[in-house]
């Protein structure tokens, strides 16, 4: 079969022709309708530090796909040929204290698709029945190919506890963009998208957000401020990972306020820990999506909002050098890529 | 009147001859029979960079007491002379935002005992009757000037949720050893103190601490992973506001836990947000007491508990010298003074 | 000045000529623009039993209501003359344990406006500056006078949690048809009345339910069952107080949920114990308004939505017999008099 | 083997010869080393109209038990023979909504040991893996099989959440008296248990209860009231299921209190809805375990308390009617069958 893949140790992908893999005892395989381009896949085709630390080549990357179940290995029970269905990347052991106890998503000995074994970004691809999500029919492929993602918006748009509230989500990457329909839908008084792309301000305004502030020429939290009266922002969404980004959520929050810390950041970031605590704020890290909690959250949720707008870019396969090149330029929002 | 008082802009504090003050409307006079020493004296002793842009001399400081009333000014209700009484530090306006939805602790226009206004290393003090609370009478006064900075850790502790849990406490100072005890009384499972002095971990463990580990000597993380089987801690209270310690908090928490933010620090601290965001843990900031549902807390436990052995010094007011350089040596833990 | 008032110990109201009011010390005197009758009207108008053990005649009764400052007395800060306010009904002591602990609308020595002082459904009423609420200016006084119950209704659905969820209300009453505006607005997936009312059922409509069912007509769990696939709802309020309507929130709610426990009924009601306990559903008692986070939720909500459609008649003060009999009969939702 | 089973429909258990069960696919035979009698036994002992709407005789009985891995099925992970394990009553199916999102205690599927299959008063019992508990091989047989009665136990104080609090428990039967013991460790601030046998009432009181009332020779209410000041409890756990107890619980509980709802009651019961209202009370119905992280607390409990005390007859299976006798009579806490 077809399928994109890390060969050697150098920065890249490669389109490969690979041997179709077979369901073993509780897996499925899958024959992939659509797959996505996360940061994570940006990271891998870079090489940089933390994939020469993590993967190991050949590897076959996507972690973020739909499909229809080809064939059921043996004992999987309730999946069967011609199923539409997605699957969540954690593959969780469910024999650890974190698995045993509510919080899979946090599993000691968790294999991710794409990174520990081979990924989505082939003709097929052979999952554990156990992460499988069934689809509604309806679901369009390149939306349902997106629920990986968007689930971790759901997950960090819960946790801040939205409804009513006035809320700042820093960062116009697509987690971002999706967490502004998602606060949107879930009763938030305001929403307000912090970044640096106009192309993706503007698919944030599209998908929910009331105003948008491009950091790159207006102080962000200036903004917050006049938008809020001074009071500041019930909740802060963090999801860029930047230095200057947590100096900003930090001062933008009320006191008594809640910070979701999503971003991730290569080095250390230089934290103010006076103003946190004065503030009297809480600071949540958010991982993953709860398994499957969250995937029953964000179907509920697709069935009343609209992500097109987030799928600047749809490519066969073979053409995923000009995705992953829009992706850098920070052009695109979600590419989506067909086998 | 006797008052200890910063008179100049210097450093060092002065005992001088002061009005005895009397109570406007709302306002009561209270004759002072305690009042113990708080890191915020020992800044505003050494005239710190923060102290010189707070504090306007001539002030008469100290804010943690207790004593009698004296004499009560008009339309107060409540309180009558020879009342034994001790008082929240933060005078709230009762008229903000934070005010009037419970957050008083909060309060946008707060105006500190001691800091702001004339304090408790005095003779006499006034203060507004909305602050003030009633003492048991059997509670002797060396402990009853402590409830101010003991509900400082019984806030920070209610917070943590310690019932059944391994907690971990960064920070021998007063705060971090009555949490000790207050965790214990509270059914946390295990109780961990982390510090730097072998007289104040001795406190500690006299106090509640299961076991202490003294950083200068051996690793706290490695001590941590022993003591939980490798585990982790469900929570860790830093009250200590030292880079090292936030690090060792990060690292000693297990994944789903939560730190407690209560110790200061001067500059920013170099934070692992991945290691934050990877374990989902929940970081709370911490300030003061609630107003007044903390107190309620403190006298329960106070019922309960012995904090006798936190008052390693008394001496009278005049002799404050003493107990300062005590202090700044670290071979004390409270010092209390009397008038 | 025109007042309404139980004049004795019998069925109906007199209109009456009454002194006006003077403001004491921390009181202030306002002129009623407008006052809204609640259903607590009704049963001191019918002098039931309860009125019969409350109400000590001669008393002006109306509690929801808005005005301007005419005049304020001594000690009062804050509020001058023209002021256009509202005012929290449960006039708290401030003393007590729950007062103290940021739980006023439980305060142990608690007075109520029209029940236990004179009212507002007359030209003046004084009240202290403590329970004032400022209204927005551009507020229309009809819906300026409805914020206490509006009040009531945000709280419960604060607590209810709605983000996302299936909602059920069941009572078709003012605050069950203001709950359908507030949780549609904070973001419920699903929001469905329960009634007996068309003319309500058909507010509840227009205010923000998505579906309703009238229970003299329909069995209101067979219609939940059917809109929620089978599962349940997610949520309940129960906001009728009848041992019917409990029957079905227990029944309609999902195992899991939750029941909001509003309506009062003045008999025990016969309560299915097990199915309490096997469906493991959390039920919160709901009483009154945080005082005042739930006024400044309710600012915020009624800059968003729109009550006019509840308010289906306006009257003036002489015609309030026509009002209450139009509420007798259930054909009015809410009657507002002007004085 | 040698088993206790319900043969016929008629009152009654027999001791018969049955055959020694296989493990299937995912199963495991365990030789059970102790069992305990649970008052659903004594139910389908009397063959009560639940009994016999539920039960298929022939049916071996019996839930609570704890024994050595003889044999594993196909495909088992994670056990071998010798482990010395316990295990989780509700046998969840792992795939309906309420097991996806954390809630298998809650599963829409579930078959329960010794009631929908063949249970644990048997020489050997087969259950599927993934409701084993990995037992600690210092816990004494006695002690291990008391591991799910326990946990409810567990379940209902953790949901109380009893630091610093005044918790009242109503029912002297096994799970009352475990639950003061939990919340004693868990740092309730006081721990009273109502019921109605001086023996049981006894047992309590070794177990951790500060103060007993016998409701049959005095108001438990009156006892609660002075216990506390008048103030009521902050949490009452209701867990005899008895209509006088419900009222009893809603009069002792202090308003904003918390009312655990675990004991069943055959017919529905007479609930005062507008107490628990106008009090601002949350019941919460609690049922079986949280699987597993109920387990793991459980775990960690008894490393900390001991449950002799609870232990007052133990038997071998052969006379298990004495057993029985002893708890229709009230006269046992919990009876230990030894195959």
């Amino acid at each position: 079969m077809k399928a994109l893949a890390k060969t050697s140790s150098r920065e890249g992908l490669e389109l490969v022709e690979a041997e179709t893999p077979r369901p073993g005892p509780g897996e499925v395989l899958i024959k992939v309708a659509a797959a996505s381009i996360c940061g994570t896949d940006l990271h891998i085709y870079s090489w940089d530090e933390w994939s020469r630390s993590r993967i190991s080549p050949p590897r076959i990357i996507g972690h973020e796909f739909c499909g229809h179940v080809e064939e059921v290995g043996p004992g999987v029970e309730g999946f069967a040929p011609g199923d539409y269905v997605s699957a969540e990347t954690h593959i969780y052991c469910g024999r650890c204290y974190m698995c045993r106890t509510g919080r899979a998503h946090l599993c000691e000995n968790v294999s991710i698709i794409g990174i520990d074994r081979d990924g989505a970004f082939a003709e097929y691809i052979v999952v554990p029945a156990k992460v499988l999500w069934k689809n509604d029919p309806a679901l369009p492929a390149k939306i349902a190919s997106l629920q990986e993602p968007f689930g971790n918006a759901v997950h960090a748009v819960k946790r801040a506890e939205v409804g009513g509230k006035r809320v700042v989500i820093i960062g116009d990457g697509p987690i971002g963009i999706f967490a502004c329909a998602i606060a949107r839908v879930l009763g938030a008084r305001d929403v307000w998208l912090v970044g640096l792309s106009e192309t993706r301000l503007a698919a944030g305004r599209r998908l929910g957000a009331d105003a948008v502030v491009n950091a790159s020429s207006r102080d962000p939290v200036a903004a917050i401020r006049e938008w809020t009266g001074g009071k500041g922002a019930d909740v802060v969404l963090e999801m860029s990972g930047s230095p200057a980004a947590w100096d900003n959520a930090l001062r933008a929050v009320r006191p008594g306020g809640r910070v979701i810390a999503f971003g991730l950041s290569r080095d250390k970031i230089p934290w103010d820990l006076n103003r946190g605590v004065f503030k009297d704020i809480e600071v949540l890290g958010i991982v993953g999506r709860l398994i499957f909690e969250t995937w029953y959250e964000a179907s509920e949720l697709l069935a009343e909002l609209d992500l097109t707008p987030a799928v600047t870019d749809e490519l066969p396969l073979e053409e995923f050098e000009a995705g992953f090149e829009r992706l850098f330029r920070r052009e695109a929002v979600k590419v989506v890529l067909y086998p």
